[in-house]
């Protein structure tokens, strides 16, 4: 049975694992004040283009996101998000625990637009008593997105105008960072990003990490007292330099690159080989996740070999369903999957 | 200028206020442990038909659903809502404050339906994992709708089966209780009601009190420590006595059903003035809170003697606005405004 | 039986209730922006000395308290307090439902020093790893404390000096503020209180309102979105303007003085026929709360004439209980109670 | 540099390294629902003894805490716990931040009384009017506690007849579960805990792995919903097998019993070191944890080839300080320290 229902069915790339092997017995501080966080920062730093940038490792996506959201807002304010966002759908209200309203809007694909966040904004303000109601107090975006979608350099530049126009910190979910970057026609890059976004994250779990999220800061009202939010959220790992040593080893040599290129070419040699046989897909993806919506006959043989989530009923006879691949996905899978296809 | 922004813009009804006189400068123990509360616990009971029910005076209506709330849910709960809700919209966010998502669910005209609480539990428990995303753990409907419409026994009753069902306690804010029953066509009674709700509240604040509400409960269930949850959500009133005695005054003598019946009737009155125009209403509500849709030049010219809410924008030309009427509202305002219409 | 029990066994001051009457059927706007709150404000404004004051009317002390700390802390933060604080002992954890540690320090007498919020603070910064604790955000005093002790001016400034040199807001609890301040000895004003603190409260419950506390926002810092917290908190009354009403009577003639007068002169009667009669008092109290030592024997018999409260066993035989005077103690009361001492 | 200042300064055992290599490329599904984890549940249940247990691997302690307490307590409730409790003073702020106040004890050595804990639960139900305070939900002990202590048997049955008495369930941190059943004198088994506690957790952490607790819940009515408050604090591993790989690996063949008993040898051997050379001890200790009190002088010299932790300044020239023992502890360097000695 080869498994394609979501990019984190292995361990770690062979990489980390020898490294992790080969540091195991050496004796460091804790909480990520050892040698190896510090040099993964730097590294970070180097390949992200901001020497002035705070960066932080924790151990997983859904607290990254609730450490940083906790971090920003004041009780009184929510944040902006499109309604399929993770924060919004899958993680048990971990937001709302945290005291905020998730301010959900509606979102083609997957994406917020500018002028949706806008036109959030100022109805708040227009309202006849805002203080009636949660005021937006900032932003959140995923790249890539929950439907494997991204945004153009464009439309994140618009996204971000709008943001410092009303002094909203633009907060970017990086789970799929490398996916999105590596992703076909994809015209941002990582120093995009870290111009762009206040504060974002570098997946480590979905690309080639046993575990682990590097929260990068780049707006300096942001970073005050940071440790204290990650710590307080249940982030903080006591063996910090396991992710040091993990991100030191994804961003030294381009390893973050190169397994997010291997993920998408086996995405769009599975996608290719869906359209070829005239099956439509639920969105055009051109990252890491692939939704073809599939006639119930075809989902029933396909299951015989292989794993994959079903997505969405689209009607009685069809399922839109997603294949993932990742930093580990072999030529033998696909292969396999194409000739099943 | 005449108000009818909105039904709190008066005093009290004068018959509490000559009781709060008389009974000023009696002595009484605080915190709502005084013979008036006891008396008005007592007089509410009496009305709903419950004996078994316990009782309890609250400050104002956002505080009643935050501490209501609060009591039911365990953390990874969420209340589920229709989108207009007064919980979901116009409350600052205090239920996700207290931690918990608000499960908003489209709803026509301000009600849910019972098919739709049941999808809504449904699909929760359908999702592949349902512990990545919120549990639905109560159902809040309101008794009247922000909308002005009403439930009839039938749906409240399809309702209470879904309830039952799933073993979800349902909350009815009755913020506009007495206006919902004395509304035309309604054919629910406040028995009815506590037959129906596991836990509901009595408005004062809207029904001729200067403040306060009377939380009801009739589940067994959730009665356990509920004093404790009124203190932490600091609606536990020093001189508690102040709405025992408005509550006593508003139960003992059916005052509470003849203001609303009083506030009904002006508001009929109303609807009737602009229907007779050939004025559209947003919706058909028959109870205090009309919403007609006025041209600019109509919104404009009754602006001038007339205070009332601006709605929604329905297109460049034309606005739906609110009028409400209460327990105060006087035969000369309303002739005034059915001569301007 | 006369209650002494505590500061709240009465309705109003009649001048407050007469003013609610003479204005129960005009019409105003909701939520505290009608006129009387605005005459209030400037009312407070002018008494405390500071035009630039932002003044918001809440309805109670608990709501008060979470409300204003809500405000001003983030989430890693919490409040230093005494021991015997109000926050810290009876508000059913309202603060830390509200996500925040009271950081209780042992405090003589219901008083913080100065030194000792100092060492707090720098014990706090000297941990080796001060993130895995919670970082002290704000002190909270309250004047006159829960034990009826007051701080002087000199004890205010050196609070308050610490207070400036580490950053940390300053709010002063005034539940009893009148009666602190018309205490014996005080050399403290309420101008020194507007200068002092950087949010304070002057109480209406305990001191001849109905109910509801002036808060008085004198740091400009933390003015921003209080309308959003007093909303989310439960504490934005609809007819706003009953807090208007009666802040403008206790402030627009010096009622509040008045008031707090007579409930000292009241209060040192007390104590002076207790100390006559040899009792000690378990605290030096200039101001409206008493606490006399009492044998078993005088405890009982005074019981069946007086309600007081019973405050801390001292031994088998002995007991420390409260008596309060307010505006409303009578001279026939007391009369009595020192008759029976 | 030796390192004795905290019990995770490496990575994991090798037995785990290696199988965690072995499984590397293998693919299972995410969340804790593979086969490892299965197999690691059953060996849990099998050492423990307790086949009706639920087992649930999460990544820390504070998070363990966070959620295990999240799921137990009601909002007006708090957590009984010594002064010393890690909840107390090391999360910073993470119980209060989930809503609950943590009720601290003074408490000798780190150890909580069953008597401490009636009489806190009595001395609550004594006041008039509880629900003004917090009430005690739970009560959470540490095994071994911070300060290196142990209960005895009888000691735990004495707590544990107090709760059950009560009501309220026993929560047992066993960060350092193997340090303080392996330690000298200990008469308690993993089996009695399995029967004591209603929740405990086997720490990983500390205890030879990379990271992780695995929490026990023997208590039927605390099983229901507890993977939504794994997610929910953010403990929710993608890469589950990861944890359960680790504790298969500890638990199937007692490297968990062997890892503790080779900490405990080398702590008492450094404990023996200190005390034959006269040095006093700040408690005495039996497990991984070791307090000497160290003049300044043998303080700086050990310093320069030591690390360790300061625990308490004494006096002006003595300070007690912390070395910790663990699993990886190497015989070379617990000689050199003792040679220092």
């Amino acid at each position: 049975m080869y498994q394609f229902q979501c990019d984190y069915n292995e361990g770690a790339h062979p990489q980390i694992m020898e490294r992790l092997l080969e540091t195991n017995l050496e004796q460091t501080v804790g909480y990520g004040e050892d040698h190896y966080c510090a040099a993964a920062r730097e590294a970070i730093r180097k390949v992200i283009g901001r020497n002035d940038a705070d960066v932080h490792f924790l151990t997983g996506g859904t607290q990254a996101n609730a450490t940083v959201i906790s971090s920003i807002l004041r009780p009184h304010q929510g944040v902006l998000c499109a309604s399929t966002g993770h924060i919004n759908v899958h993680e048990t209200g971990a937001i709302e625990h945290g005291g905020h309203k998730v301010l959900a809007i509606e979102a083609e694909n997957g994406l917020l637009g500018a002028e949706q966040i806008r036109k959030a904004i100022e109805l708040h303000y227009a309202e006849d008593g805002p203080e009636h109601t949660v005021q937006p107090g900032m932003v959140y975006i995923s790249f890539s997105s929950e439907l494997g979608t991204i945004y153009t350099l464009k439309q994140l530049n618009a996204i971000s105008s709008v943001c410092k126009e009303y002094g909203l910190p633009l907060f970017i979910d990086g789970a799929r960072m490398g996916y999105g970057l590596a992703s076909e026609g994809c015209d941002v890059t990582v120093q995009d990003i870290a111009q762009i976004a206040d504060v974002f994250y570098l997946g480590g779990t979905k690309q080639g990490a046993l575990f682990g999220e590097a929260v990068v800061i780049t707006n300096d009202s942001l970073k005050k007292d940071f440790r204290y939010f990650i710590k307080q959220n249940g982030g903080m790992l006591a063996k910090g330099r396991l992710l040091g040593i993990q991100f030191l080893t994804l961003f030294e040599d381009d390893l973050y690159l190169k397994v997010s290129e291997h993920a998408i070419r086996q995405a769009l040699r599975i996608r290719d080989a869906f359209m070829a046989k005239g099956f439509e897909m639920l969105v055009q993806s051109p990252s890491n996740q692939q939704f073809p919506i599939l006639d119930n006959e075809t989902m029933n043989r396909l299951s015989e070999n292989f794993l994959f989530s079903v997505w969405q009923k689209i009607d009685d006879t069809h399922t839109a369903v997603r294949f993932c691949t990742s930093w580990a996905t072999t030529d033998e899978a696909v292969d396999a999957l194409i000739t099943a296809i």
